[in-house]
C-alpha cells in the first residue's frame, strides 16, 4: 500500500513523523470525506488516483468512490495558463481543472493541501498558474552514495556507484516535489565524476529511464549532470573543444542515445571552466561555444542546456587585492549576452559569490537582457548551518525577489522572463524525515512555491507549511515565528554586515575568522587593527559599476548602501558609527550576544510547545536547537575575540569576551 | 642478484639514484678489492655474505675469496660490549670482530662504509658500541596502504588490507636500517584500526611472520602497534579494563599466540587515551595499570610495552586559559614515576607538544628517575616541510641531546641510562628513493646514527651522508652547508620563536597563522593588537614548573629563557626590544624576509652543482627547492602579512608587506 502521508504532514514520514492516527490535521467538516467521490477523463486517471489516495489517507479510511455523495471532477481546458488549474465548487460537487496534466496535478494538490488545512470542499476556490515555467531541483549527488554538501543522509538515488532506491519512497518523492510545483530534477551532482559521467551512455541509461519512468506522471522531468569533457573521456577524442566537428558530433550522437532512452528529459546541468574543472575557456573558446556545442546537440529532442556561471579564479593569489571574485560571473559572461542559443539557460548563484548568508543580488540579474537565466539558490544549508542550525531560507529568497536590480525593476520583476527558470540546491537525503533538520523541511517546501510565485512572502509560505505540518493551531504561530526570525539570528552571530566567509574552511561549519583570508579561493575580508571589509566601489576593486547606474550609486555611498550589505561593498573603520549610532565594533559585539541570546529563546519556545507536537518531531528540533546553542555561543566567542584582538577595544557593555 | 648500492649511495636506488657506473664513490687505493677475500666461523656467515656482496659491489665484480691475496676475518668476541663491534688491520688483514652476531653486522656496515667513503683497507680502524640499546623505528603505515604523515608515497608493507611488499626491496629496507644500527621496527601506525589490529591474530600473523624472518638476520626486530581496545574489539570481552582478570588472561593468550609466530617480536607500541582513542584513563585506571597489564602479557617472552605518552585534552576549549596542552604528558605520567614494570618503556615526543620546529624538551626527561623512557623523535616532516622543503633534523636533534634537563645534566646524560631507548616516526615509502625528497635520506641517516650515538654532531653525520651519498668531494661541503643551514632557515620563515602551530589545519602544510587558535587542539598563541604568546611561567598556566627549579627559573625569567623559546614561555609585546636591539615585530618580518631569501640561495647552491651530481638527483632536488621556495615566500608574506595587521606597524626597511 502506498503512502500517501507527505500530502498533509508534509514531507514529514519516518522516524520523527506523524501516524495517521496522530496526524495534526483534520479535513473540513461541512462533507464528509467518506460521500466523496472522484470523477474523470481518461487523461485525468494518474491525478484521480491521487486524488483519491490522498483523501483516503486524510479520511482514514477509503472515500466511497461511486456516483453518489459529493463529487469531484477532474478535467482539462487548454484555456487555462500553461501548467496552471482552477478550483471551484457547489454544495454538490468541486471540479478541478488543469490546463494540462501537469496543471491538474498541481490543482489536485493544491486542493488536498486546503482540505487538509482543514477547508470546506464546496468552499475551496483558486485559480493559479506558474510565473516561472522551469522549477528545477538540482541534487548534488555522487554515484558513491555520498552527496555534496548533503546534511541528510545519503544520496536517495544512488550507492556504491550504481543507482539504488526503494521505488515506493521514491515515488512518494517524486508526489513530494509535485506537491509543491516542482517540475525538473537533476539527480548526480555537477560536479562529475568518471562514474557519473557514464550516466549518459547505455550502460546507466536504462536505470535512468527506470528512474525517470516514476517521476514522468507528476510532472517531473529529469536533467543530466554531464562533463563538458566528455567527448575525451567518454568518446576517446582527443579534444572537447566545442568548435571542434568532432566534438559536436559526438555531442549529437550522445544526445540521440539519451534521448531513445528518456525522451522527455529536460536537459543537461554543466559545471564548466570551474573549481579545476576544464571547459571552454580552457581551450580558448568562448562559454557561449561551449553551451551552444551541447545546446545544439540537445535541440531536436526539446532539451535544455543548464550552463551554470559559476566561473572565476580558485587559483587566486590572496595579494593581489585587484582580481575580486564577485566580479568574474559578470566578467566571464556579460560580453557574451545574446549569443547563446534558445536552449542554453545561463544558471546564475543568486548572489556574485557563493550562497553566503548576506549577498547581493547578482549583477548578472537584470543586465543580461537577450540570454535566458536560471536563477540558482541553495537549499541546503551548506554556509547556513548545515541543517543543525535552523535558517529560513524563505526570508532570504524573499529578499532577493523584492531587491532592487536598477532604478525600476526589482528581481521579482524579471522572473518568467528574463528568468526563465529558477533552480534550487536539494537539501533531501535518505534521512527518515528526507531533510535532517525537521524544520529544514520548509526550506524546500518554500523552494518550490516561490519558484512557482515569487511575488509570496515567507510568512505566507512558511506558516503554510507550518499549518500542513504540525495543524492549524494559533499556538504554532509561534514556530512560524522562530523560523521567520531564524535567518536574522544567524546572521547575527555569524559573520557581520556582509562580509562572509568566515567559516571553518571545507566543512564550513562554525566559525574561522581567517581560515580563507591567506587562501587561493577569492574570499577576503582583509581585517586590520583599523578596519574590515573590501572597498568594491569605483574607488576600490569597481565591482558595483557592474550594477545599472542607479544601482551602483546607491551601493557605492556608504550612506545609502544597505547597512546589511556595508561590509560587502565597503572598507569601515570599527569606530565608524552605523544609523544605530553604534560604532562597527560595538554592532559586532551586540549583534553576537544577541544572536546567542535569541537561539536560547528559540529553545525555550520549542520548550514550550512540548507535548503538543509529536514527541518524536519535539525530541528531534529540540536536539538540533541545543547544537545550534552550541554552534551560536561559539561563533559569538569567536568573532568577538577577533575583533578583540584586533582592536583592544572591549564592549561598552562589559560583557565577556575572550582575549 | 641483490642490489647492494644502498651500501654507498646511501638509501639511493631507484629513478634519481647512482647506477653504478656513476657512483661517486671509489674503494681505497692502497688494496685491489680484486684481491680481497673474506673468511669467518659459521656464526659470521650472513655477515660475510653481506660483506662480500659490499665489495662486489664496490669493486664493480666479484672480489677473489679464495685463500690468497687480502685477507679479511670475521668473528664474535663477548668480551666487547653488548651490539659493538672492533676493526682492526694490518698489512695482509682485516678484522671484524663483534659482541654478537648484531654487531659483527654493524662491523661489517661500518667497515663497508668506510672503505666506500675512501680509505684504505689496512688503515680502516674502528671501535664502537650504541649508547642506547634499542633503536627503533615507527612506521605509522596503514594497511589501505595509506601513510600517516607519509610523504614518500604508499607504505612499503601494505596495500589494500593486507601485507604486500617486493621481498628484495624488503631486504634492501632491512639493510639499510641495519647499516645505520636501528634494531627495532614498528610497521604499522599507532592509531590502529580495525584492520591492523588483526595483526596480532592468527589471520596475518603468518605474513607478518614472514615479514620479520627477512629483518631478522640484518638484526632488526619487529614491533606491532595494538589497540589497547583488543580484548573488546577481537576477543568479544566487554571491557578493556586492565585490572579485569579476564583482559589480562585475553592478553597473556595474545602474546603466547603472538609469540608463537614471532618468538623474536621486540614488542608491542600503544597509543591509548589519545587523540580520541580509549585507553585506561577513559575506564579509570591509571596509564600504569593498562601499561603493565600487557607488559606482564609479554614479559615470559622478552616482550616490552612501548607506552606513547601523547595524551591530552584533544576537546580542549579554546576559552579555558588556564588548560595548557604542554603540560599535560607530564601530569599524567610523573606522578606515576617507579609504579611501571620492567618491562614498559614511556614513549615520549622530544618536546611536550607535538613536533612543532622549535620546543623545549620535554620536562618528563630527567624528572622521571625510576622509569624507563623512549625519547621519540618525528623523522618524517610533519611540521617541518613535509619532505617538499629541505629541513636538516640532525641540528634539531644535537640541540635536543645538547639541552639541559637540570643544572648538572642535559639531555644527552641519560640516553642509555633512563632513556632505554630511541624512536624515530619513519620517513620512508615507496618512493624511489624511499623518502620523497633526496636530501630527506639524510633524515634517517641521522636518526640512526645519533640514536647509536647521541653525542655525533649534526655536521659529522650529514657530511657523513654527503660523502656516502654524493662522493668525497669538497665542492660537496656546499651540500652539507645548506642542510645544516636549512632548518635555522625553515625555522626563520614558519611561526616565529617558539610559537608554532600556525600551520594549515589537518594536512599541517604552509601557513595559517589562526588556522588552529580557536580549536580544540590546545594550540593557541592568542596573539593581539599588543602582543602574542602565551605565559607559560608561575605567573602564567605554570607549564614552567614542571621543569627542575633551576630549569624553571632559567625559561621563567624573559632574560634567560633561551630566545628561540622566547614565545613558547612568554606573552611578549611586539615593542619587546630582543638582545639584537630589534623590536619583536622586526624581528619577525626580517627573518621573514630573510628565510625566503635564504631558499634562494639554496637554489643558487644547487644550481651551482649541476652536472657535478647525478642528472636525476639534481634535477629532483632542484624541484623540491623550487616548492619550498614557493612555501617560503607563502609564509613569509602571511606572517608578516598577520601581525602587521594585528599591529599597523609596518617594516622599518619599507619592504613590501601585504596589508
Amino acid at each position: 500500500m502506498e503512502n500517501f502521508k507527505e500530502y498533509y504532514a508534509w514531507l514529514q514520514p519516518g522516524p520523527v513523523g506523524c501516524s495517521a492516527s496522530c496526524s495534526p490535521m483534520r479535513p473540513g467538516r461541512g462533507v464528509s470525506l467518506r460521500e466523496v467521490c472522484v470523477h474523470g477523463s481518461e487523461q485525468a486517471d494518474f491525478a484521480a488516483r491521487e486524488l483519491r489516495g490522498g483523501l483516503n489517507w486524510l479520511a482514514g479510511q477509503n472515500i466511497c468512490d461511486e456516483n453518489s455523495g459529493y463529487k469531484i471532477t477532474l478535467g482539462l481546458d487548454p484555456g487555462i495558463q500553461a501548467q496552471g488549474y482552477r478550483i471551484n465548487g457547489d454544495g454538490n460537487g468541486s471540479f478541478i481543472t488543469g490546463a494540462d496534466r501537469e496543471g491538474l496535478i498541481y490543482g489536485v494538490f493544491a486542493f488536498l493541501g486546503k482540505v487538509g488545512m482543514g477547508e470546506d470542499l464546496p468552499g475551496i476556490s483558486a485559480e493559479s498558474a506558474p510565473v516561472v515555467r522551469k522549477r528545477i531541483l538540482n541534487h548534488w549527488d555522487n554515484m558513491d552514495g555520498s552527496v555534496e554538501r548533503g546534511y541528510s543522509g545519503k544520496s536517495l538515488f544512488f550507492r556504491d556507484g550504481r543507482f539504488c532506491y526503494d521505488p515506493s519512497r521514491m515515488k512518494d518523492y517524486a508526489r513530494l516535489l509535485a506537491s509543491v510545483g516542482i517540475n525538473e530534477l537533476s539527480i548526480n551532482n555537477v560536479n562529475v565524476t568518471d562514474a557519473s559521467a557514464r550516466l549518459i551512455t547505455p550502460e546507466l541509461l536504462p536505470e535512468a529511464a527506470e528512474l525517470a519512468a516514476i517521476f514522468r506522471p507528476f510532472g517531473v522531468r529529469l536533467i543530466l549532470a554531464v562533463d563538458f569533457e566528455s567527448p575525451v573521456k567518454l568518446g576517446g577524442l582527443n579534444t572537447a573543444d566545442p568548435l571542434n566537428g568532432e566534438v559536436a558530433a559526438w555531442w549529437k550522437n550522445a544526445a540521440r542515445v539519451v534521448y531513445d532512452y528518456i525522451p522527455d528529459l529536460a536537459g543537461f546541468v554543466v559545471k564548466a571552466d570551474s573549481e579545476f574543472r576544464d571547459g571552454p575557456a580552457a581551450l580558448g573558446r568562448t562559454q557561449a561555444d561551449g553551451a551552444n556545442t551541447v545546446a545544439r546537440a540537445l535541440k531536436d529532442f526539446g532539451g535544455t542546456v543548464y550552463w551554470r556561471c559559476f566561473v572565476y579564479n580558485c587559483r587566486q593569489d590572496w595579494r593581489d587585492a585587484k582580481t575580486d571574485r564577485p566580479k568574474a560571473a559578470f566578467e566571464h559572461f556579460y560580453p557574451l549576452d545574446g549569443t547563446f542559443d534558445e536552449n542554453v539557460v545561463l544558471q546564475i548563484k543568486n548572489g556574485p559569490v557563493d550562497f553566503q548568508v548576506r549577498e547581493p543580488v547578482s549583477p548578472l540579474f537584470g543586465r543580461m537582457k537577450h540570454t535566458k537565466q536560471a536563477v540558482e539558490f541553495q537549499i541546503t544549508q551548506e554556509y547556513t548551518g548545515q541543517q543543525i542550525d535552523l535558517y529560513n531560507l524563505a526570508v532570504q529568497w524573499e529578499e532577493f525577489f523584492a531587491a532592487p536590480i536598477s532604478e525600476h525593476r526589482l528581481a521579482r520583476d524579471i522572473m518568467g522572463k528574463e528568468a526563465a527558470a529558477i533552480a534550487g540546491v536539494a537539501n533531501t537525503g535518505c534521512d527518515g524525515n528526507w531533510t535532517g533538520h525537521l524544520l529544514a523541511q520548509a526550506n524546500l517546501y518554500a523552494f518550490g512555491r516561490m519558484a512557482w510565485d515569487p511575488g509570496l512572502t515567507a510568512k505566507q509560505v512558511t506558516s503554510e507549511w507550518v499549518c500542513r505540518t504540525f495543524g492549524k493551531n494559533t499556538e504554532f504561530d509561534a514556530i512560524t515565528g522562530m523560523m521567520l526570525a531564524s535567518r536574522g539570528v544567524y546572521e547575527k552571530y555569524a559573520s557581520p554586515l556582509g562580509l562572509g566567509w568566515m567559516v571553518n574552511i571545507n566543512h564550513h561549519y562554525g566559525p574561522s575568522p581567517e581560515g580563507y583570508e591567506y587562501m587561493k579561493w577569492g574570499t577576503y575580508h582583509r581585517a586590520d587593527n583599523t578596519a574590515v571589509g573590501v572597498d568594491r566601489t569605483a574607488k576600490g576593486t569597481g565591482f558595483a559599476g557592474q550594477y545599472e547606474p542607479w544601482l551602483e550609486a546607491l551601493y557605492s555611498d556608504v550612506k545609502t548602501c544597505p547597512e546589511e550589505l556595508l561590509l560587502f561593498f565597503h572598507r569601515v573603520r570599527y569606530d565608524y558609527r552605523l544609523k544605530s549610532g553604534k560604532t562597527l565594533l560595538q554592532h559586532i559585539y551586540d549583534t553576537h550576544f544577541e544572536g546567542a541570546a535569541e537561539v536560547q529563546a528559540f529553545m525555550d519556545i520549542w520548550d514550550s510547545l512540548k507535548g503538543r507536537l509529536p514527541q518524536g518531531a519535539y525530541e528531534s528540533v529540540a536536539d538540533r536547537l541545543k547544537r545550534q546553542l552550541q554552534n551560536a555561543l561559539e561563533w559569538r566567542d569567536v568573532v568577538n575575540a577577533y575583533f578583540y584582538r584586533k582592536t583592544g577595544v572591549g564592549d561598552e557593555m562589559g560583557r565577556e569576551i575572550y582575549g
